[in-house]
């Protein structure tokens, strides 16, 4: 048989044309948003307001398998994509397992991770609808990367909203953003109502997700030609991203791969989603099987340890309500260094197929994670960033089974992005600071007592 | 015509089986390193005490055309080799230019830059001489961070000497180097005789490149199993770096495009040596003619404004004369941003192809650099390194050039790295506080007139 490459690389030509939407194949398709007043369905008509027009519409479409991509934005994905699929031969013999191990890296553009192929499309549709200008919040600076990146590209005004204390701990990550010319304003501000309500009830908060996601919805429907957008979590950004699993498998096609287990990192669940898309696809359909394995922080466990119900998506309350696997919106995770995974709840669409048992999850502790995060960086020779090394501690772990076992099993796991602004993440690992942290039950069970109640 | 893709990846199997030493095919060679107390050429067995014996053999090897590169390195360069080249149809657009460039992008490896080609060469001949490990020193960090990479590979332990005043404002580009196991030392250390030394007569000191050279020699020399290992300026980097215009060239040919223009930005020469090395093959065999322009900063301008001299190669003075354009070994260029390209010296070989009138040469000011780096980064979708921008500016002026004339240019440059670490450079250049700074006729008589004699 051919000798599988270090990395397979698409020519551009096999890039895909179009994203695929997975709902089309589900049975049991996600809940609907609900207005967080009515408890009805979120109305496109309400939901434009917020969102672009073509967002809008994808994001309740659930039965169109394929939207295809339109030009200009695979013009830009040909600045970065296709991206390599690489065998991880150093880290196997490293680990002297029969296991064959790929990744898919994300981290080869500017912005870092992944977040930039669902950026280009909601900036696309932003300028294609004639807007002057997108609002968003960022958290660890990965999306508003990203989104910076993809609003110069298209000349559209980029605001960005910093939770406080990232802006003030991430200043390298700040002057990305401003190099690719976005305002970038640390939340909460006194630039909205929102922002000087909570400073005035609590005048020395360095912010939240929650409170960041507020101000940039207030600005982004107060102002002319301005709309919101999102880097995970929506069904839309799922779509963007199952580029991520057409390329994969495309490439594991061209080599006759069949993998066996698919991990990926899960936050908000924009990576996984997209990673495992067409897989699940053909699972759905009954057309192959694969084990799917979501991996998130032990200190921010949605789908292990959540409840699967209804629940803001922002601690403001503002937004819809979504139903998916929640720790509740006004869970605040620990100072967990994976700053993409601390979110309270996850996608609906990986809710829903992780409540039908099509997809597994498991939580992992942060040292854990940086100690794998380590060994992978010293052998295959990228410094993986603190969220994408959740999935390579569960590759890992999933190697060492097939070692005891002498099973030669696939993993396929996907490397979101690269740590180069989590140094002082892996500093504390060095200097053996890093500490873990869990929730109690107790925390847990105060934080679903505040869920809403939805009939 | 085929139409060109935004990025022509070379396969596996096109990957260079050999690295070209350029040297062969000059008829003026570069000038022998000297016995710094002899002022005789140095002898193998001299240089064997500090390097490696395979690297003093490919250091002083100026016939042999081709040397054959071990699997064992080419398995490493498989994990991020072929590097893209990538048709900056983006760019070109926003400039409105007729020429059309391209860029050979190096920074896609967790390195960040394409001093691992080198680091890796370095590392794997110390390996197989049974050495225990290595020393170097570093500046801005990213040959020191490259050479942990390949140390880690290769099981080799790798002592860095860091500049303490770059130990103390980057921070994380040391903990990058922790993270693949190296030990990193602020120089001047109380480690070394000449660390006390100098930290004896100037207690407050926050070290220089030079000392650090010093305190990496003396260990190496002084330990049972450990040579010195340099990242730049020397024959065996230059012959290393060869891959970078090896793939350029295979990449171009197979599309069957002539560059008129070769650019590349040069503090040592590692990088600019190796871009144009074939095509400078080409050019001293008469088969072909190019433009070649090598590109430096205005602060420290070796090549523009130095003199071609027998020099020290470090400030202690301890280390072999070599012959270059030089601003003195005693000369302390100012603090630009652009650390990888404050060497006072300039590589023998492309000195004396530049005495020869083969290759061009021109400075730039660091705040047009930065200007550059911006604007690339907004279309090209990659933050380059304050280094790699200095190629951008003249690449962009060429290409407005060529608009103003209406010619249709081929223009060729090396990106030579991101710069992840370099986000202070790039906040003090969005504040407005980027100073430019060029040295006076009377600073570089005063060094020149302590430019070593030698007849």
């Amino acid at each position: 048989m051919e000798k599988i490459p270090y990395k397979i690389y698409l020519e551009e030509s096999e890039m895909p044309k179009s994203w695929y939407n997975l709902r089309a194949d589900m049975k049991n398709k996600p809940a609907p948003l609900l207005n967080p007043a009515t408890h009805q369905p979120m109305k496109p008509e309400e939901l434009a307001g917020v969102f672009c027009e073509e967002l809008v519409k994808q994001e309740l479409d659930d039965t169109t398998a394929y939207f295809a991509i339109p030009e200009e934005i695979r013009n830009f994905y040909r600045m970065y994509r296709p991206s390599p699929l690489v065998r991880a031969y150093c880290l196997e013999e490293k680990l002297q397992t029969p296991a064959k191990i790929y990744y898919k890296f994300e981290g080869n553009n500017t912005s870092g991770s992944h977040k930039l192929n669902s950026a280009i499309a909601q900036a696309y549709y932003a300028k294609k609808q004639g807007l002057k200008g997108v609002t968003t919040e960022t958290g660890a600076g990965q999306w508003g990367t990203a989104l910076s990146m993809a609003c110069s590209y298209f000349g559209l005004d980029c605001k960005v909203y910093m939770v406080k204390v990232s802006y003030e701990q991430k200043p390298f990550r700040r002057e990305v953003m401003r190099t690719y010319g976005a305002s970038v304003t640390p939340s909460p501000s006194m630039e909205t109502a929102v922002g000087r309500k909570i400073l005035a009830e609590h005048p020395g908060t360095t912010g939240s997700l929650g409170c960041a996601i507020s101000e940039a919805v207030e600005v982004a429907t107060s102002t002319e030609g301005y709309r919101y957008v999102l880097g995970s979590v929506l069904n839309q950004v799922l779509l963007h991203q199952s580029v991520i699993g057409l390329e994969t498998k495309a490439a594991l096609d061209k080599y006759g791969i069949k993998p066996d287990i698919i991990i990926g990192c899960a936050g908000g669940g924009s990576n996984l989603g997209g990673l495992i898309a067409p897989f699940m696809g053909e699972k759905l359909r009954g057309e192959a099987d694969y084990r799917f394995i979501a991996v998130e922080p032990a200190s921010c466990p949605s789908l292990t340890r959540g409840k699967y119900a209804y629940d803001f998506c922002d601690t403001g309350m503002v937004c819809p309500l979504a139903k998916m696997y929640t720790l509740g919106s006004g869970f605040i995770p620990s100072p967990n260094h994976a700053g993409g995974l601390r979110y309270h709840g996850m996608s609906s669409t990986l809710s829903q197929l992780y409540a039908d048992g099509l997809m597994e999850a498991t939580s992992v502790e942060q040292t854990a994670v940086f100690q794998a995060a380590e060994q992978f960086a010293r052998v295959e020779g990228i410094l993986p960033a603190p969220e994408s090394s959740h999935a390579i501690r569960v590759a890992i772990d999933e190697a060492l089974k097939c070692k005891e076992t002498g099973e030669e099993k696939t993993i396929v796991f996907g490397l979101t992005g690269t740590g180069y602004f989590d140094m002082v993440a892996y500093e504390k690992f060095h200097d053996g600071k890093m500490v873990d942290y869990i929730p109690t039950d107790e925390e847990l069970q105060a934080s679903f007592a505040k869920l809403p109640k939805v009939e």
